[in-house]
């Protein structure tokens, strides 16, 4: 039986990693798609690949685009990472670590590998409750994009459907992690961190780091990533 | 007195020229955004530094993107453009030379670009009547993408308002031309052809160039910009 493609964003973190995971079980054919985008964290581009090997994504592909001609975000410019922020804090205002208009440009491109694939279904690990700083992971904005999808391609034109699949979008970082963990995601081999060691060690006090060592706590679960030694919070 | 700063994304073609002149007309500071993007004719960026300096931009960004990883169009990968078609065939289903989903990344790139400049216009010179084949030159589509980007951003969450201007969207060629000259376009150092000569003489035979030297015929105008010697219709 053939398996249909899906283009799935990856990052290589655990949201994104569960989402691979999600549409393989979900019977699509993965073909990951990650960026190269000035950020800090390269590292997470060497995750990404393992996820990948590991979901067994039939592709993965990595394009290079540089957001650095913006400026604008602490995780691509020379911007200091907020470090050991209230977690009552976290995602109460659009956060320094926003880059401008990332899952715009993201999906703009998973949806031209979609296209030229004949792909229909692009998965994104979006999640709205955890981050709803970021404008670009509200509900009303994955709809807004698959109704652009539709308008703006020639599949559309022809009458086939694009889908946008952002199955995180309203779950806790807690369910998250049961959700990945039930799918055989080795979360080991993720990396969430915005200011990991040159190792790969997660800081453990980023945003990034600080929800998810509180998913993997609230799971009852040790997070099995590396996090530097003086890490708080493990 | 201060002019608002807009994002123009500037291919160096007339259409986009023109575009740029009607920005600068109606009152805008230009902050023209172009791409390398993998195209045959990087002439064409020559030509879009051109106009920015001949239109005044105070600043004009190249973004290097990389769409061959994904083929599918005769813009980008080895695939002959069409030459000779009939005008009448022009426009009546997508053409080869779609690149898939473009519009909709040169506008996230665009959107990024003026979120961080806190820019809420953006200038594109799509056009609907000559291009009716690409489905991102579509009033609806420029619709859809001015609802994404108020829901994608910080701005559009804080209350302000992105406007996508498409000025040439329901103009013909020859009205082009016409508003254009209006505005003292310099049309010499335009470059719209599809597969120009190494100097960067246009073919006369793409579509591209069959459409512009009708709207020239048109307004009754000789078209300034070099062509190859033995171009047909001039």
């Amino acid at each position: 039986m053939t398996r249909p493609p899906a283009v799935v964003l990856l990052s290589g973190g655990m949201d994104s990693a569960t989402v691979a995971a999600i549409a393989r079980a979900d019977g699509y054919d993965v073909h990951a798609l990650s960026f190269r985008y000035g950020q800090r964290h390269a590292i997470e581009l060497e995750a990404a690949a393992r996820v990948a090997r590991a979901i067994g994504a039939v592709r993965h592909e990595i394009v290079g685009i540089d957001l650095r001609a913006f400026g604008g975000s602490a995780l691509t410019a020379e911007v200091a990472v907020p470090k050991d922020r209230p977690l009552a804090e976290i995602g109460t205002a659009v956060p320094i670590t926003y880059v401008p208009a990332r899952n715009t440009i993201f999906l703009s491109f998973a949806l031209a590998f979609a296209e030229t694939l004949g792909a229909q279904d692009i998965f994104i690990g979006a999640n709205a409750l955890d981050y709803s700083g970021y404008p670009d992971c509200r509900p009303e904005y994955i709809e807004a994009f698959e109704r652009l999808a539709n308008l703006a391609t020639r599949a559309g034109v022809e009458g086939r459907r694009f889908r946008v699949h952002a199955p995180l979008l309203a779950l806790g970082k807690r369910e998250i992690v049961e959700r990945g963990r039930a799918l055989d995601v080795d979360f080991a081999i993720t990396s969430t961190c915005y200011d990991p060691s040159a190792l790969g060690a997660a800081c453990g006090r980023c945003d990034a780091c600080r929800l998810r060592l509180k998913g993997f706590a609230e799971a009852g679960l040790v997070d099995p990533a590396p996090y530097v030694e003086d890490a708080p919070g493990r």
